[in-house]
């Protein structure tokens, strides 16, 4: 093994993601990744199992950080945790945007590994997700309103980062810079001010006269 | 030429939006295109000059209909413009389902093809979306705020088609249905609603007392 090993796994999966982005899973060979890398193929069997293996490894590295930005709000559940979570994922899609683009990308394609991702991630994700979104809007809030409010909450959140060329070439902004989370994360944050609003959530706790 | 010339070039057309969908664009090659369609590999050489012109073919079928859809709206400009278009984006998808997963998710690749996209369809796309936004939020709404969120409206039309099997198994409704084209679209126009509110807009043309 050359070098440090956990160094020469890092190397590897950066290389893997950089040649995925640019040539696609199907377009980058194992030879390609350790030429690139400048690693024996044996590395890449021995720390990942093949190219599948690091194929999951880019599901793992991406999904178990996401989820947790939504995990850990529902643990210390509060209104706010709905807005708190948004903002996580713009940035953490941010700082790791060409892993987001091509995980966004391979989970639109129909496969066995896909499949798994749906059963497992996604559906924590809805989970979560519905959690976090009833103590935003309140417990009153109809389900199958729920369901579409979240569908377009995940769609605002993943889109700039699947389509970055677009964002880039056609509305002249970065979805890599933290400046572009901030501000898109905002703007989705008024949205989500407004389903609140309608879903008839106080904007601020009120008094209630009790007793007669 | 076998058969009606216009009933062929249709049959290899469907045919290769099917293979596309399902083996992707790299992993179809025009002889299984041939061999589905039952016809022979020159008639897709004849009508399309090829894979490269199928898949051209499919991004014209798809971004015409859709643009005029866009522009119909622009034309006859009214402030409902821009929803009637929502409306009018989702339907369009549900009724050429495959084919919309299908271009979706090609442009999210790094290619000349996509490259010419982005400066012609989608660069058109933009310059029709900001004439609806500004007749529906009113002259008053701030640039970048605009930006935003047609953004934001870009990504909550299309996921759905582009991630259907995601919107299938994680939450079990159907996009390719026209119930869900219009269950989904009313949320997305309740979206619409609230950013006009946000934007100043009047909910009612008002009579302003005017002279003193």
């Amino acid at each position: 093994m050359d070098g440090n090993s956990s160094e020469t796994k890092e190397k590897i999966f950066n290389t893997a993601i950089a040649l995925f982005h640019t040539k696609g899973y199907k377009g980058t060979t194992i030879r390609a990744i350790a030429a690139s890398a400048k690693v024996n193929s044996a590395n890449i069997s021995y720390y990942f199992n093949g190219k599948q293996g690091l194929l999951e490894a880019c599901f793992i590295r991406f999904f178990e950080p996401y989820i947790a930005c939504l995990e850990e709000e529902v643990q210390n559940l509060s209104e706010e945790g709905l807005k708190r979570a948004a903002f996580r994922i713009l940035h953490f899609q941010s700082e790791n945007h060409l892993l987001s683009r091509f995980v966004w990308r391979e989970v639109t394609v129909d496969s066995q590994i896909v499949r798994e991702i749906l059963s497992t991630y996604f559906m924590k994700e809805r989970y979560l997700l519905k959690k976090l979104a009833k103590a935003w809007c309140g417990p009153g809030i109809q389900a199958g309103k729920l369901n579409f409010l979240m569908i377009q909450l995940k769609s605002m959140l993943s889109m700039p980062y699947l389509n970055s060329q677009y964002i880039r070439e056609v509305w002249g902004m970065q979805p890599e810079e933290p400046y572009f989370a901030e501000k898109y994360g905002k703007s989705v944050a008024e949205w989500l001010d407004s389903i609140r609003q309608n879903a008839g959530a106080q904007p601020e706790p009120l008094l209630l006269e009790t007793a007669f």
